[in-house]
């Protein structure tokens, strides 16, 4: 019978155990938010990666003008960086035509973990139905929630939980049944009672530790960004190969 | 501000960050569950160990007569032992007067994390408001659900979240606010979402993986006694000086 998991942090989990797996990597607050929405606006390709010196290495390597700088560290944007975190700084505008390298502490981290899968794709709220679409149908599906420096994020899970949710909903149609880790079903009910609607989703998400800080950091505006299923409707996908994230 | 935190594995945290907690640990699939009958029908005090021949030992060295040895492996009862694991089979006949000793795997490693708390309580189900009453306005709490050999389980999250909705709502009484951490507000919608009912939660505590090889086993009997809130009405409490588990 096909598989539905969900792993609340990649030291939950191994490569080993997440080998020939369809896997989806949530970092909602705001790694995987913020790629989502550079590819809707139009960047070509996105490259993650764990230091800044390595960011600022790997743009320097591109082509000069093609290349921007994200990330943030303690929430702030990076010095001499492009951009920060806050998806409402990936417009159109600034990323239609250009390479993406941002540095992402736990998204990274996650990604690290999904060596041996089959495909790795990264979720978030605002790419929900893109994603789910690109893999309703495969046999074993692992969502691998971030979290933040270690700890549990409930706003990872409670976006896992929607994923849960919604591939159950399409599987039905095409009458695929799964047998349910006890992470997702965990995910899952959580999602249900807490995810349901937006402002739900947004008291939540204000309410867990990585979220309450990112209000008092005064980025209230990236967790109602964050919260809005399918703003950005593309289907990331990492490429084990190249290190390279593409809408595809 | 007081908190209230949930932890889904002992391996999620350790023993400092317990350190001046109250701990109430869950290994509600069997462990707590039978521990809690145990001394409801009035044995004098249980010693949880955590191998077999450690077991046996301790119990040669109580007063003949006195002592009664309890605990499984792979689900069974173990070859020698008066006791499996079944809650049913631990009753006033049996067990009163009498010294437990009980072998389990899960639960006592989770006791191993609690070496430095202020107090240590064993929580199920059976047993959530005698439990509740004794800490409510304790300043910290830490749940520790066991989880089933290094895995989280659903059902121990789901009782965890049930002593949340339940401290939460006596403390409001009290007029104590708590602060939640992401595993506390994680397992409380889950338990919102899947635990009001008691027949909710013989499904959910049926479909986990532990639960499941319970049912397996023949041993869905035992689930229907673990899901009855207030059926075995004492507080456990682990004396970290003895090792020993007294209703308190």
């Amino acid at each position: 019978m096909p598989t539905l998991n969900v792993h609340f942090l990649p030291v939950l989990t191994t490569p080993a155990a997440l080998s020939g797996s369809t896997v989806v990597v949530i970092d909602v607050l705001r790694a995987t938010t913020t790629i989502a929405t550079a590819l809707a606006a139009g960047a070509t390709e996105v490259i993650p990666c764990l230091e800044v010196d390595e960011a600022r290495q790997i743009a320097a390597s591109l082509p000069p003008g093609k290349a921007l700088l994200g990330g943030e560290r303690g929430g702030k944007r990076i010095d001499g960086f492009d951009l920060g975190n806050s998806p409402a700084e990936y417009t159109p505008e600034r990323l239609a035509g250009n390479t993406l390298v941002i540095t992402t502490t736990n998204g990274t981290k996650a990604l690290q973990t999904c060596l041996q899968a089959s495909a790795v794709w990264l979720g978030a709220l605002v790419n929900l139905t893109s994603v789910v679409r690109r893999i309703v149908g495969d046999p074993r599906i692992d969502i691998l929630c971030a979290g933040t420096d270690g700890h549990i994020s409930h706003e990872d899970v409670l976006t896992a939980g929607l994923f849960v949710h919604r591939i159950l909903k399409a599987g039905r149609k095409q009458q695929i049944e799964r047998m349910l880790g006890d992470g997702a079903t965990i995910a899952h009910g959580f999602a249900l009672a807490r995810g349901r609607t937006e402002s739900q989703r947004r008291a939540c998400f204000a309410s867990s530790r990585g979220g309450a800080n990112l209000v008092e950091l005064g980025y209230l505006s990236d967790i109602h960004d964050a919260v809005r299923i399918d703003a950005a409707p593309v289907a990331p996908r990492w490429d084990l190969a190249t290190g390279r994230i593409t809408a595809s």
